[in-house]
C-alpha cells in the first residue's frame, strides 16, 4: 500500500538534482544554503541536531561555491552541498567533542581526511552533528524530526536528524554496530555504511576494526556522490584500495536472485514491520526476482546461524579495542563517563589478547561463510531496524537488524521505502565486500520498482 | 677486531638485569630513575633529546613502582623502567607537538594505546622525545650523544639520543622509512621496527600504511619486553593479531642459513662499513652458518632488484596517504611548514587514486617476492645504515639501508655491534612478516657469537 505524500512532514533536501539549476544560473548554492538555514531556524531548537553550527562559515563557503558555479568551474558535483559532520570527526575550525564532557571544547587543529576531501570538493560544512557518547550508546538529547517524542537513533543521531528534515542535504556518520543504518532508517534518509576500510577514517574517532565512516543523505545519488568525492581525494583507510566504483551513482540494475536475511532482529521486529518486509518479498517475486531465505537455502541458513551472535561478538571485539581509551577516560574523571561506559569498561577489562585473537578468528570464519553467498545472490535484504523509531529519547533503539553488516565488514544501505504510522523505516540492503557499487545498483532498482510502502 | 670499552663514552642503561635487585631489595626503581636524572642533568643541555621532561611525574611513578616491587607485586617485568615517548605519540599529561610549530602546546587529552599499556605495566614516563617535523625529515636540533657534532638520526631523534646515553632505558619510536632503525644505529642502541600492524598505533600520529610504532632500548631483552608489554595489553592495530611471541625475549637460536641483502644502501655505504659487514659474513661462515647473497642466489637477487626502488615507492605511498594532512597544515600557516614539507606536498598533489592503487599493488608484489625467502633462510642481514652518523645536524642521514623493511612490512632490528672511528653502527636483521620472535632469536645468537666489532 503506497503512503500518501503529506506536505507537513519533514522532507529531505536532494542536492544533485538542483545543481542543473546552479549550472544554468537559475539557482545558486547560496540560495540553497539559505533554505537549509530557514529549516535550521525553524526546527533546530526542537530537534537538537547540532553541537556546533557555523552560519558565517557556511555562508562564506556557499558564496565561494556560487562563484565557482557561475564561472562554470565547480570543484566537484557536490560543490555547494550543505553537510553536517558527526562530532566524532575532526574539523580544524570547530571543536570535536565526541559526545562527551571529557572533550568539551577540544580541538584537533586539523580536518579529518574525509572532511579535508569534502572541503576540497566544495561542500558547505554547516557544523558538527550530535553523536552519542564516543559514538556508542548514551544519547545526547537529539529528537526525531518526524516526531519529537521519538529517538532519531544513534550514534549518528544529529546527522540523521539534520538530513531527515532538510537542514542539510547530507551528513557524515560512522558505524561499528548500527550507528549509520539505524538512524537513517529512523529519520527517513538514505544511509550507507561502506565496506570496512573503504572510506578513509583518519581523524574520525571511531577506529575499531569494523568501524566505518558512512554517509547519510537525501537521495541514493547524493549518497554515492559524497562517498565518491571522499575516496577519490583521500582514498580508503591507508593501505587499502578504498571504495571501488564509478564517478557517479551506479545505474539501477535488476537483480536476478536475492537473499532475505532475518538476522537476530526478526525475532523482536514489530508485526507491521515484518508484514511490510514480507509484502516486499512477495512483490519482488511477482516482479520475477527469485528470493531465497534460510528456510529454503542451506547457505543462507548457515549465515543466519553464524550472525545470530553478531552483537555480542562485536561487543567483545570493540571492548578489547577500546578499553585502554575508556580506562584513560575513567582515570581523568569517572563522573564524566556514563554508567553505560563504566560498565562496558569493567566487562572488557576481563578480556585477554588470546580472547581477542579468538574472536577475530571467529569473525573471519563468519565473513568467509557470508562471502559464499556472493556468487549465488545479487545481494541480501533485511529490515534496517525492527520497526520505526521507538518512543523516548533515553535509548537510541535496537541494533540487531543493523549489526550483521558491521561484523561482516560489508556494505549496507538503508532505503527510506517503508512507513508505519507516519514514521519512516528502512529497507536494508546488505552487499558483499568491496562490491559497494553493486549494492547501489540494486538499491536504485528497488527504489524505482518498489516505491514507498506503508501500514 | 673488538672495540675496547671506554668509560668516557656514552653508555646505555639496561633495565631487566637490575630488576633482580629490585626484587631482592638491594636497589629500587627510584634509585634507578635518579641515575637517569643525573645523566639528564649532565647531558640534556647539549644533546637536546627531550621536548618535555616531567621530573616530578617521573619521581612519583618511580616511587609507586618502588612500593610495588617492595610489596613483591610489580605490575610487569618493566615496572619502573624509565622511558621516553616520541613526541608524535599522544600523552594525556603532556603536549604532543609532533616536531611542528603548528602543534606547539597541543594536547590530545588522552594517552596513545601504547602509552596507556606502558603506564599500566608500570613504566616511568620521563617525557616526550624530539621528533623531526611530523616524523619525517626536518630535524629539530637533537645531537648525537656519541659526538655532538653529528646527527642522532631521525625521525626518532630524541628517543635514540636519550637511550644512547642512558637518560632512559628505552623509548618509543615510529618508522615509515628509516625512523627507528637509523637513529638506533647512529646512537648505539637496539632498535626494533616490528611487523606492520604488530603494535597498536592508535594515538601515534604516524598512520601511514607501512608506519610502525617501534622500540629503542639498551638491550635486546629490554626491547622485546617493552614490545610484549604493549601488545599483551592493547594488541596490535585494531583487527590484527598483534605481535606474536613469548612473554620474555625469545632464546638465542643458531641460524642455519642467512641471506645478505645489499639493499640500495650498499652502493653508497662507507668502505669501512662495507668491510665490517663483509668480515661479519666471513665470521658467520667460519661459524658454520651458510650465507647467501644476490650473487649466488636467484631468489635473493630478485628481491634486491625489487627493493632497489624501496625509497621512491615508499615516498609515493606516503605522499598520497599524508597529502590531505599536509594541505591542511599548509592552509593553516605555510610559514610553519618546512620547505621540505611544502615540496613534498606539491609532489604528492599530482598523485591520483589510481596511481596510489597501482603502487600498493606493486608493494604487494614485492612483499610476496620477499616472502619467498622465508622458507629458505632464517633471516636477512644488512647494514642498518651506510656508516656511522654523519657530521652535522641539518640532516638526519641516509635511509636506503633501512627503508626496505618498511616497504616490506617485516620486522627489522638494529644491533649495536659495529663501531667506526668511535661512532656506533648497527648490524641490521630483516625478518619475515609476523615472525618477529624468530628475528629476536637470531639477534640474540648474533650478539652472543659476533660480539662488537670495530674499525
Amino acid at each position: 500500500m503506497l503512503a500518501p505524500e503529506q506536505e507537513t512532514r519533514p522532507a529531505v533536501r536532494p542536492f544533485l538534482a538542483i545543481t542543473k539549476q546552479f549550472a544554468a544560473g537559475t539557482a545558486t548554492p547560496r540560495d540553497f544554503l539559505d533554505a537549509c538555514l530557514v529549516e535550521f531556524a525553524n526546527r533546530e531548537k526542537d530537534v537538537g541536531a547540532f553541537v556546533t553550527f557555523d552560519i558565517e562559515g557556511a555562508r562564506a563557503a556557499a558564496d565561494a561555491s556560487t562563484a565557482r558555479w557561475k564561472a562554470g568551474k565547480p570543484a566537484s558535483p557536490i560543490d555547494g552541498m550543505p553537510m553536517g559532520i558527526k562530532d566524532i570527526i575532526e574539523t580544524a575550525d570547530m571543536p570535536t567533542e565526541m559526545g562527551s564532557p571529557l572533550f568539551a571544547g577540544w580541538r584537533s587543529e586539523k580536518d579529518a581526511a574525509c572532511v579535508s576531501a569534502l572541503r576540497q570538493a566544495g561542500a558547505v560544512i554547516l557544523g558538527k552533528t550530535v553523536t552519542t557518547e564516543f559514538a556508542a550508546t548514551q544519547p545526547r538529547g537529539t529528537r526525531n524530526p518526524h516526531n519529537l517524542e521519538h529517538t532519531p537513533g544513534g550514534s549518528s543521531s544529529g546527522s540523521a536528524a539534520a538530513v531527515g528534515c532538510g537542514m542539510a542535504s547530507a551528513a557524515l556518520g560512522t558505524q561499528v554496530i548500527a550507528s549509520t543504518i539505524r538512524p537513517a532508517s529512523y529519520c527517513g534518509c538514505y544511509g550507507y555504511k561502506p565496506s570496512v576500510n573503504a572510506l578513509n577514517r583518519e581523524g574520525c574517532h571511531d577506529y575499531q576494526s569494523q568501524s566505518c565512516t558512512g554517509v547519510i543523505a537525501a537521495t541514493l545519488e547524493d549518497t554515492w556522490q559524497v562517498a565518491f568525492e571522499i575516496v577519490t581525494r583521500v582514498g580508503g583507510d591507508a593501505g587499502t584500495p578504498g571504495l571501488i566504483g564509478p564517478a557517479t551513482c551506479p545505474a539501477p540494475t535488476r537483480p536476478k536472485r536475492l537473499a532475505f536475511l532475518e538476522t537476530a532482529g526478526w525475532a523482536i521486529a514489530e508485526p507491521a514491520a515484518k508484514a511490510l518486509m514480507q509484502e516486499t518479498l512477495q512483490r519482488l517475486k511477482q516482479n520475477g526476482v527469485a528470493v531465497s531465505t534460510r528456510h529454503d537455502d542451506a547457505a543462507i541458513d548457515a549465515v543466519e546461524t553464524a550472525i545470530a551472535d553478531a552483537h555480542p561478538l562485536s561487543n567483545r571485539i570493540n571492548g578489547f579495542e577500546t578499553r585502554w581509551f575508556l580506562r584513560g577516560a575513567y582515570q581523568r574523571d569517572p563522573e564524566k563517563l556514563s554508567s553505560f561506559m563504566r560498565e562496558r569498561l569493567v566487562e572488557s577489562e576481563a578480556l585477554t589478547l588470546a580472547d581477542y585473537r579468538a574472536t577475530l578468528a571467529e569473525r573471519a570464519r563468519i565473513r568467509a561463510l557470508y562471502g559464499n553467498l556472493a556468487g549465488g545472490f545479487d545481494g541480501c535484504l533485511a529490515l534496517a531496524a525492527g520497526g520505526p523509531a521507538p518512543r523516548g529519547i533515553a535509548s537510541s533503539g535496537n541494533a540487531p537488524s543493523a549489526v550483521p553488516s558491521s561484523l561482516l565488514g560489508v556494505p549496507a544501505l538503508s532505503l527510506p521505502l517503508f512507513e508505519i504510522d507516519g514514521m519512516p523505516l528502512g529497507l536494508q540492503i546488505i552487499g558483499f565486500f568491496n562490491e559497494d557499487a553493486r549494492a547501489f545498483a540494486l538499491a536504485g532498482w528497488l527504489r524505482d520498482h518498489l516505491g514507498r510502502a506503508g501500514h
